[in-house]
């Protein structure tokens, strides 16, 4: 098992195992062919068992990859069974939002609490988080072991949320407030700008 | 200009753009290298002066682009002075985050109603626009002249509710749902699967 794994092929892991997991238990698929998922997710075959070769499981000639073992192989890959605790940052619309969102878990990863500056939003639950005051956030995530963030801030704030986020020990970081952030160099993150997404599919029409 | 771009590199194109708006207008950045383009993005310099060429726009050896030149480059390579206009599909937390959020208008595109099952939403306003219930899709869609849609049902739904929105003649879909959905050849789909890509920033800790 490799680690030196394009980001794209690590993009696709996750479709993967959602597509796998969602397979019905009764028997029929027992085996599933690269072919049979390319299909149904839309990728090329090749691609697909490229992208599969990363995990270590061993597909069949004429058979297709033993389902049971390439969900557990993949799931080793993404590492789901080494549970993680995440903070949030910002618990306005975009973030009160995803504290209900009950789809971390299918991924091994716990979102334990969140923490914001208004004073009504403080010392209240959302989704069954705790929402903490900003000058908790190292303690907190101390007392949480968490090492990821999620970051929904407005953007004039991401910056310094993710330098505060960076001083209390987090590794890896998603940002979704509309700005570029800068980190060290061991720290990871990635982006999910909603209004860049839009504009970039605006422009494959 | 050429549209046989690399993903990654289309990818890019609104962090340039953020990127150059968000420099002061106080004469200092009239022309701007790939360089330091590249250090303040965390990128690599080749990249960047490989993204660029596809908007057309040159730079001047040792001087750099011209900065109003290279945003209007990319905007027009990202088509945002043609105006589009997009609906929601699910009202829920994430859908009332994003119907309240100002960011689309920065990329030429307007959010203009949302559609939702529940009858305590239907008729209401929620970030000042309209809740219409799902009997209206088609009307709204063809009213609007909306060619995008975002969908933030939950999972189950997803699938019928991007069939419902290609033949209300929508051309492409932003789906948030964390399920794979499958349209017709000539609609284009880009999904945001909050918890994997939490996934995979945990699987490179």
């Amino acid at each position: 098992m490799s680690r030196d794994i394009p980001e794209f092929s690590l993009q696709r892991m996750p479709v993967y195992l959602n597509y796998l997991r969602t397979l019905p238990d009764d028997g029929t698929y027992n085996y599933i062919s690269s072919g049979a998922m390319a299909q149904a997710l839309g990728l090329g075959e090749v691609l697909v068992r490229k992208d599969l070769a990363y995990t270590g499981c061993a597909g069949r000639p004429k058979v297709g990859y033993p389902r049971v073992e390439l969900i557990a192989a993949i799931e080793k890959f993404l590492r789901i069974n080494d549970k993680k605790c995440a903070v949030l940052v910002g618990a306005g619309g975009l973030g009160s939002a995803l504290l209900s969102y009950g789809g971390f878990e299918n991924y091994g990863i716990e979102l334990v609490c969140a923490f914001d500056t208004s004073p009504e939003k403080i010392g209240t639950y959302i989704g069954g988080k705790p929402v903490l005051s900003m000058d908790e956030l190292n303690e907190g995530c101390k007392k949480y072991g968490a090492v990821m963030a999620i970051i929904a801030v407005p953007a004039p704030a991401a910056q310094q949320t993710a330098e505060r986020l960076c001083a209390a020990g987090i590794k890896a970081m998603l940002n979704f407030a509309p700005a570029q952030i800068t980190t060290g160099g061991d720290v990871k993150v990635i982006n999910i700008d909603v209004a860049a997404n839009l504009a970039i599919l605006a422009s494959m029409l």
